[in-house]
């Protein structure tokens, strides 16, 4: 069985849902089926979910609300309409308006988009809808409950044909609805993955897979076939904004593949995230980057018979404000990359390191930016790593700072803010060789 | 002025103190002499220094000690016949023996010959003789006190002629003979150096200077031209034996230049070791190594929500006697190179630091070498960090890990044990292109 997970685009109008129902049906193995709320039809457009969210935010406030439901009511009939399927849309609706007005809470009224998304497709697909509140439980902080794996094998146990699931909510600990707190309903599909011991979770989008880097950064990054999952997990730890580490989690832990797929482009085989990949055909999966960073220096002599330095220079930063994302010792010498999304008084700070910690001496450099080269395949390539730094120099940037190891697969560098762009564009050109 | 220091090699035999003397005589500038107690003649020889510390070690445990002091006064008297000069050497070996018999320190005896050469060597050059204790003082820990510098200043200022004092010793607080804890002659000679606001320090050795790498493992290195003081410091943090860090202090605070030359060479011009230097000829000025460490890798989800971590680590290794020479840090993990000099139970380590700390795996790998590579032009040739790379991997060499930028002038790197001297041997190659 293959779970197939669709985004809020690939269902926000008939033509788009027509498009999900047309995979759907032309793989019988894709028997699961988890959606998304009707999002944005275009870049003007309101996801339906944020409508839902407006009109229970304008009832607690006391405002007029009726006018927000008004668009989303015509919104899904329309889209009953175009799409011919039959389903009492009408009664849903006065239903969910009545629950509105007697006070349901913002997790039951955010999660309808879903709900009725479910309903028509299921209605679409002739397929069995199961309620999310019946087979997905979440912990009261809005996370999965491992009991909702259990629950999904035995409601399913009996289903032969294919069934539809909305995202994003369950049942919480209270019993009432409960939406997760982040990465919605791609968690949905992993809970649904896991729970039915399917062979693959298809997750279809927008793009045709991950990219290398962030395509408005880098026009010319390609898709990743293949990642690992703790290769996207240290990607988005260096700042990329790929699939949700909770989305991850239920499929990692039993070793079951994502398939990122392109509702648009069907036929794209995306990119597959797997517990360990063939490393030969590309070491590196991507680059990401954070910033911005101010880079702290400081000295003192024997740097390591004072083990607590370090320690107590983060909690004089913390005292301001300031974190330190990342940082690298010398022998005599040590160097930590400072969140400076807000300006601060660098002389100051520097003044209270040297006065509580007694370094040799400490300043900030130039605002940088931490850019991660990210491949399983770094340890049997280090000339790829070699290749790469030739490749900045030539470019004329500078590596203020460089570190590899602490994770085999994950290459850190620090560089001039001014040189994030070009220095995201070079890797992934040397990537491209 | 200069003030020329020399080593013990430089002034074993009567010929070399010649060579040492012809030097001296070669320039004018050359006013201040350093010198060092006469050192092997040949690898199955002894050292004065040590003849006369095993002479106080036999007389302090009740043994026979007058055959060692005879061969002592043995090598004197030939010192003093082959060099035809007139030293009253017998009536001080008789004072020197006199006081030994009646319980002088270790600092005293230890100390003579330096003090014997320099009224040879003195005599030689028809120079003044000044002795050390009358111009250096040490802290009763046995470091320089910086009132020497003001002593030697007021003792010399009427010299105009050149003069002679011997290393390695000075007064202490006491007013006792004190001998220097560690760096000898050379650290006399930066005092000097200092106190007379010499132009440049000139070490005359037996090497024609600090070389890229050990000669030992590489023998293709070559002379470094130029070095800075912090070059040097990293150099040798990185296990280099090189020039004593206590003995480019004084000269460092003032900027004076030490000039490390070759008494069998003088026409060489050696190492000079700077405050700055030109980086574009030598951007990398060698590569030095320590070993073996083992790698001790460790992951815990969400690592930097957990800052006590690494010291928790620590604190448990170091409880095993084991100690983490460096550290580096990923997003979900780390690494640490530990001292693995004597072996040890890897696996009650691991248990014991998961039990501890929570970590959710921990393990050691392979043997590993620390390698750095030091140069104050690295900052802006990134590309040549990058060839050394590629270089590493077309040797077949594994790069661990590499750390780049608390220092802006050292590369760290951890290979494979094995890889140890194939990896300083290519370092060295890619320098030379």
């Amino acid at each position: 069985m293959k779970v197939c997970k669709f985004g809020g685009t690939s269902l926000a109008s008939a033509p788009q849902i027509n498009k999900a129902v047309e995979i759907i049906r032309a793989d019988s193995k894709r028997q699961a089926v988890v959606l998304s709320a009707p999002g944005k039809r275009d870049s003007q457009d309101i996801k339906i979910t944020d409508l839902l969210i407006n009109c229970h935010r304008e009832k607690a406030a006391g405002k007029n609300y009726r006018d927000t439901f008004k668009t989303i009511r015509a919104r899904f009939l329309e889209l009953v309409e175009l799409l011919h399927v039959e389903v009492s849309i009408e009664e849903e609706l006065d239903s969910i308006l009545e629950k509105i007005e007697q006070g349901a809470t913002l997790d039951f009224a955010e999660s309808r988009g879903e709900y009725l998304n479910g309903l028509i497709v299921s209605r679409l697909l002739d397929a069995e809808f199961v309620d999310a509140a019946e087979v997905i439980r979440l912990t009261a902080d809005g996370r999965v409950d491992p009991e909702s794996y259990c629950l999904i094998e035995q409601r399913l146990a009996g289903v032969s044909g294919k069934f539809v699931v909305p995202g994003f909510y369950g049942t919480g600990p209270d019993g009432n609805i409960k939406s997760f707190s982040r990465g919605g309903s791609d968690i949905t599909g992993a809970i649904v993955t896991r729970g039915v011991k399917a062979e693959v979770y298809e997750n279809w989008t927008d793009v045709s897979g991950i990219l290398q880097a962030d395509p408005r950064i880098v026009p010319a990054a390609r898709t990743i076939a293949e990642i690992t999952y703790a290769e996207i997990r240290e990607l988005a730890s260096c700042g990329a904004n790929v699939f949700h580490e909770e989305a991850i989690a239920p499929v990692r832990d039993v070793g079951i593949p994502i398939n990122i797929k392109n509702t648009n482009r069907p036929d794209d085989a995306g990119t597959l995230i797997l517990p360990q990949r063939s490393l030969e055909a590309q070491p590196v999966v991507g680059v990401s980057g954070k910033k911005p960073y101010r880079m702290l220096m400081a000295e003192k002599f024997m740097l390591k018979r004072y083990p607590e330095l370090p320690g107590q220079i983060k909690d004089i930063l913390a005292q301001q404000g300031l974190f330190v994302e990342y940082d690298l010792k010398g022998f005599d010498t040590l160097a930590m990359l400072v969140d400076n999304s807000e300006s601060f008084d660098e002389q100051a700070v520097c003044n209270k390191i040297t006065a509580a910690t007694g370094v040799d001496n400490c300043h900030f450099g130039i605002d940088v930016a931490l850019v991660g080269i990210i491949g399983a395949g770094l340890p049997s390539q280090t000339g790829l790593l070699g290749r790469m730094l030739s490749a900045l120099d030539q470019a004329g940037i500078q590596v203020r700072s460089l570190s590899y190891g602490a994770s085999q697969m994950t290459a850190l560098l620090a560089v001039n803010l001014d040189d994030y762009v070009a220095t995201l564009k070079t890797l992934v050109a040397s990537l491209q060789v």
